[in-house]
């Protein structure tokens, strides 16, 4: 159990084999057993397998391969549209039009995204994630048809494995975790925590290629550049309103 | 490993057996290996394990006694205050003072999160899952003594249960699941998936005991109010503006 975690990889290359649908199911059943707030499961996941489908999702993701290559493709939404509609035909009148909502919508969706993807791993199916959901939540909306109420936070591709990447390096452990309270990190704290992740031979490829000084350039300048994140901030909270989550702005 | 997850309870109630740090860290270790946006691991983790330290979180969610009765208990935020560091040490300009950044670190947090939690469990550890974090971000990052680009997403107690809870109901596959897009749900669709939770015995007493007509009215009038979520979320929106996740308002 702990085993498929630890020697978790992304995978972004994918045989031919399709996913039985028993199989999915299973997945998508260990999802469902993941805590939810109030037990309101206010999320839903839309499973895209057809090719033209696929297409269509492809540029929603900035054409990454694997949208067409995996099988399987799931988006996980913040969904208050099927609560909403209990809500209301059971003389209830819900007050989730709100941001609040909305995060917890995107929690429950996530934690259940996880458990579908350890589930997957442990039936030797490969994850990614894309993080791209959130960058064009708009565009995803249009082509999963998602009515007001819901809002995609993130999509994993799912499929047989045809790589075996190396594990991907991380911080040490006393870098992510604190205890008793947030010790803030010092220069020295930094140089020692990110040292490993400079080194590597491929992180010193990525700086050498894309002509930078230092390995956090190739982030802030070519990978996640400010200008993107805050064009993409203004869709995503426009996302919000659009869908419903921002009524209290009023 | 699937098993693990199917039979997940939260568990709120815990013998008096601390948690070795062999085996926290094992957990903790196991929510590294999470999927992480361009492996940025935007996100911290603080243990709170101190008794004093106990009292002053329990508030902040609104005195639940897991929070105390818990050996460990742990608070998952988004991070980009120690991404940031790294950034202006290596003479790149961070750009991750934006909306966007926020939703990216809370996906990593929760990922995390969730990784942690099965983790646990497979070890026999009993987990519960706090959704008053974001309800009083604003005061648990003054306990928790969190800078700047840092935000409080969710808490989990960890123990050893003592207690055996039934499995929780949930609504049934295709009450999630959607198929290459969403299709809205009938009122005869939503009757049938709500159906087996409204008829739970426990339900009804619910419904009764707040004197109430529906379950759904439980959850809007009694559980989770408009008012409290209107409340809830301009604290949350505030909290982003503190913590500096904003900057692009105005």
């Amino acid at each position: 159990m702990i085993d498929t975690i630890l020697n978790h990889r992304s995978i972004r290359k994918y045989t031919s084999e399709k996913i039985s649908k028993e199989t999915l199911e299973e997945i998508l059943n260990a999802g469902m057993r993941a805590s939810t707030t109030g037990n309101m499961q206010v999320y839903s996941v839309v499973v895209t397998e057809d090719d033209d489908n696929k297409a269509q999702l492809a540029p929603c993701h900035f054409n990454q391969p694997m949208i067409k290559n995996a099988p399987v493709v799931l988006t996980f939404c913040a969904d208050y549209n099927r609560f909403n509609k209990w809500c209301e035909l059971s003389n209830a009148k819900p007050g989730y039009d709100n941001f609040l909502s909305f995060v917890t919508g995107a929690i429950d969706a996530l934690l259940a995204a996880q458990n579908v993807c350890v589930a997957a791993e442990s039936k030797g199916l490969g994850i990614c994630y894309l993080g791209t959901t959130i960058y064009t939540a708009d565009k995803i909306i249009e082509v999963l048809k998602l009515p007001k109420g819901v809002v995609p936070v993130t999509t994993v591709t799912i499929g047989y494995p045809d790589e075996s990447p190396e594990l991907a390096d991380r911080l040490p452990l006393e870098g992510i975790v604190h205890y008793e309270e947030y010790k803030d990190y010092s220069d020295e704290d930094i140089k020692d925590l990110y040292q490993e992740k400079e080194q590597l031979p491929e992180n010193i490829g990525f700086v050498k290629e894309n002509g930078k000084e230092s390995l956090a350039q190739v982030f802030t300048d070519v990978r996640y550049k400010k200008q993107d994140n805050v064009a993409f901030s203004k869709v995503l909270l426009d996302v919000l309103k659009s869908q419903g989550f921002m009524n209290h702005e009023d």
